[in-house]
């Protein structure tokens, strides 16, 4: 069944598709008085935009968002918020082919089989355009959550990973790779100009950090603030591994190796030693920051011919022309923020809700 | 905000803590019909029951399930059935240390943030004890889909994992680690007692693998098949990364290296020539095996002292007594069929509410 | 919290104000396949457009609907179908009044008190406009069940009813009240027009009758059909009563009075001899006509002044000038009528879903 | 499909047949600190408890309340509370005609008819004896708004209504009817004493006040206070309608006579000067008191011979033994309480997550 929303107290659907007249996202159960404007979430959808460096698709889109409800005077009035993108720079007629056989790596064969048709045109609904609308939910929810601030940054690409101690904040922004290490941005190029002029395309890994967020945020059992991470981040497309804090490396540590110590800290709360829980124990936050890590596979999307069959069942070899990414993942970073925000944003209404 | 329920179409709420009188699942919107019995039931909690080797808990619990709602003749009715399982083995006292200082690794700080008071008899509701109730209703959600074969196993431990060529399923309940590999069992078994004797505990990777489910079942963006599988995964405790396919290792492959081709197969549907994608693409079932790859972190609790404060604030060293099972991923096994068999079966419902 | 979703299977959000840029409606959940345009929607619309008779508000507002998402060569893609509906003819200034003080019968001050500011043009998200976006996606609902046949109607207004022997079909269309009763329809215009000239309004009753329902939809305890459509009913602007079959007459009744005997019918299907229950019981659907009865309080808009009190808490008369129906009950029959096919396409669905 | 679950902040689900072992119900959200015991739910359950007078079931029931789950130290921890109650006084032979053919008044068809099977034993799921769990969870959540006095009393029985100047809060619970009037409840004694001798049975109307909501709880278009309570309310067995302060009457004033004027109050807040809205405008409460009617149909198990038909589709006759409240909705007074206490509850945890 389709499911275009998420979040229980704070909410968001969204709708649209890759070709169509536009995307939008609906906001609910966002708390009033918020100052929000479409100049305040444009900037976000900037940094996702399409078409802004030679390693991201060419696809020219100024994502304008438009606030179409919600909003009163500048201020939020705790009723949905509509948000409206316009589809621009849509060209249908490069995926003729597509509309023929399965893409292999893509949804087009699973869309089939489940709808029985598909709005093959620049991917439909499975299109990573719909990403733009989760960033302009998510700029709505950092509204909500003041206290916090979320970085996401990239930190390997096509296996090559950044350097740790060379990690520097100020670099992400400052190279088109959302990278935190000017070293590996540099190599990257290189490595994305290869795979671009191939035809091939590249993987990268996410990383996200939270800062500021008090302990006690989450759910014990079901609705676990990694749980809940962890459906964020998998939703987002071409996302294939999740982790919080240590991760798949958690599994190779020893117990007291693993154990997060704790120490009397200023203020009554403690000071945690380590972080190899990534902020968040039973489900609940603890005070540390929280560390998410997202695994994008290559975008599916290439020139180089692969093996597929018609939609007749016949077979065929099939090339995705049409405007690409060649790594996903670089625009992955602003939606895995988005993704982050929007989660807090819940957890924190919710919090209020059982514990006032 | 306490969210104690799971799944959409086909759901369940689990109850209960460690030391209840009892814990329990409520199965909510199963199909009416199918044969159901506490029989049926009880091989899957002998499955996970603690207290079977020297490797799990020595805690001797009998895990009688009871089934006190939802049947009439042996068949389910359709409305709510009532799974509970006493308690019976619960020595509270274990605990005393427990209730002045927080175990690093547990979630005892967080829930006192959060809650502003626990139950910290063995854990409380943040206990593994609480999955027990999942095997009960994951065994309800089997009878849903008798399509589907699931198969969960143990691929490492503590940083050793299994050879894959050596995989042999006729092993996997040949040992006390659901583990497909022999040779690897026999390793583990060094490794754990080692661990075991030192007061220490290690962590696992366990993999699930569901074959037999058809093209189709999934949601497009936000109640993925995947996002899914990962909101449930991450929620059982201990749980720290969760992979679909190559996972991780998928963001180090070229696009044609992870695309799956696809070939003309048999009765109309396409064969796939490898299944990097796990079995899912754009949140849809591609009808190639569903897998899932699951980090359990070591057990937190360990006998090694670790620091930490008191609830009053004061800087202190625990060691957790009571007993625990050295490598809670072990155990981890029979939870995460239970976990794919409750997703699987209210994707097959929900898929059928939209689709026909 | 604002929720402004209905639904479980075949959901619904609706977003906007009244003097906003548009309104809209997203639709989720809908199966794939169904042919569905503009035009197949626009004809509903148009039966709750305002302006059409003297007995409607005088705001002009072409309603037309654009179809923005969820569509694929003019079938349903079983992905969200975004339906918006510009505001075309909104006046703020009529309510410059209405920014200072309180309209008693209104939500105005309910509103503040919850959210501390409120969008007072037009009454913002309080307004029966927001019931336009229920129609549009109404629309889509009766595609999901082609078997149900859906009348709404008014059987009184101001407290004066129709003659039931009188019921005529055929006249429902032939006046501006949804009248079935001819006789009725000539004494209500009279009605209408003393309560307008007089600056006042009228409340009245709807009841809807689906025809066709097959028995078994609808769910035993808390999501019973009645239950659903009671919910779907009173969450429309005015309403204040709801009944199902005799409703409140049914206390009045004896066990032996209010038993539907049944006796063996066509098709192994029972007959029943009367329908006390208005097809329901237990909460699920018994194959007889779903018949529900909604009271709409007079509209709360009046020329006559009131007394209240202003946002600092000083008394004031307010006389509300804008433009309004004068008995809102009216335009609510195809409202009524669209949430019931809301309710029943979901609870379709959901029947499908659990009993295949 | 099944919905065994009500609420979305504050929620709890249900579950038990008549004649099964037990009934329970299983809260979730629950604020933690609440001091919650066994003793403090059990007057709740005494109240609704049959075999009390000549005017309810014969059934014997202990009705004793257990909590399993969700508190420590005789505090809630915000875990979710299992409580469960035993069948004790099953006599399922009774029931043996109801095995073969369908009641008519009665789920039997309709349950027949969604699952195919049905648990006959004392309606199985259908029983009203399931409204007990609703009112073990009731008693939670009054905890959770002690700031609000609810009070329901029955206003109407076959008919015969208080007389409402002779309302004596006081009589409510002098008398088995919970009626407010003493003379009516000399009148409803001799009333039902004919009805029960002669095997028929009779309706009843129950009013339910709430005080001291503040302004402010409720949503504004689909979770509206008045719209959660109908569903409520609706979701009751026997239930045919409901009304929110004036209701149906409310469509036979004119706009003048229904607005609620507003004076300037103590404490900054208003006054008004009646209450025609029922406490509720805009789905969001106004301050004054909250006033639900709702009507049950009389009880449809009677002595008296009612044509239907067979399982096997063959006409019959049936009486239904067993044992039955001549009058459901006398011990409907004490469930409708606990219905606005759990709509209630729910709707201060979803205001307080939104607005704070």
């Amino acid at each position: 069944m389709s499911f275009n929303s998420f979040g229980r107290a704070f909410r968001f659907s969204t709708w649209g598709e890759s070709h169509g007249p536009a995307i939008g996202a609906v906001v609910d159960g966002c708390p009033p008085g918020l100052a929000l404007s479409e100049a305040g979430i444009q900037p976000w959808l900037d940094r996702r935009r399409p078409g802004t460096s030679r390693f991201t698709t060419q696809r020219q889109e100024p994502d304008r968002v438009r606030i179409l409800s919600g909003t009163f005077e500048g201020r939020t009035t705790g009723t949905p918020i509509s948000l409206m993108i316009d589809n621009v720079d849509a060209r249908s007629k490069d995926y003729s082919e597509v509309s023929k056989a399965y893409r292999p790596g893509h949804a087009d064969f699973a869309y089939e089989a489940k709808y029985g048709l598909r709005d093959w045109r620049g991917g439909g609904r499975a299109s990573a355009r719909e990403t733009a609308a989760r960033v302009a939910a998510g700029a709505v929810a950092r509204l909500v959550i003041p206290e916090v601030t979320i970085r996401a940054y990239v930190v390997e690409i096509g296996g090559d990973a950044i350097n740790r101690p060379a990690f520097d904040e100020a670099e992400i922004d400052a190279n088109p790779f959302f990278c935190p290490d000017r070293a590996a941005a540099a190599r990257w190029e290189a490595l994305l100009d290869g795979a671009r002029k191939s035809g091939s395309s590249l993987g990268a890994v996410v990383e996200c950090r939270a800062e500021g967020v008090p302990p006690g945020w989450g759910a014990p059992v079901y609705a676990k603030l990694d749980a809940e991470l962890a459906a964020a981040a998998m939703s987002v497309n071409a996302v294939k591994g999740v982790e919080i804090g240590d991760g798949f490396a958690a599994a190779r540590l020893r117990g007291e190796e693993n154990a997060d110590p704790m120490r009397p800290g200023d203020g009554g709360r403690p000071e945690f030693l380590s972080n190899h829980a990534g902020g968040i124990a039973g489900g609940i936050s603890t005070g540390q920051p929280i560390l998410l890590r997202v695994a994008f596979k290559p975008t599916s999307s290439i020139l180089t011919p692969v093996e597929t069959v018609t939609a007749g069942g016949e077979a065929a070899e099939i090339v995705t022309t049409g405007r690409h990414d060649p790594c996903v993942g670089i625009r992955g970073a602003p939606v895995v923020e988005a993704m982050m925000a929007l989660v807090l944003a819940d957890q924190k209404l919710l919090h209020r809700a059982q514990c006032g």
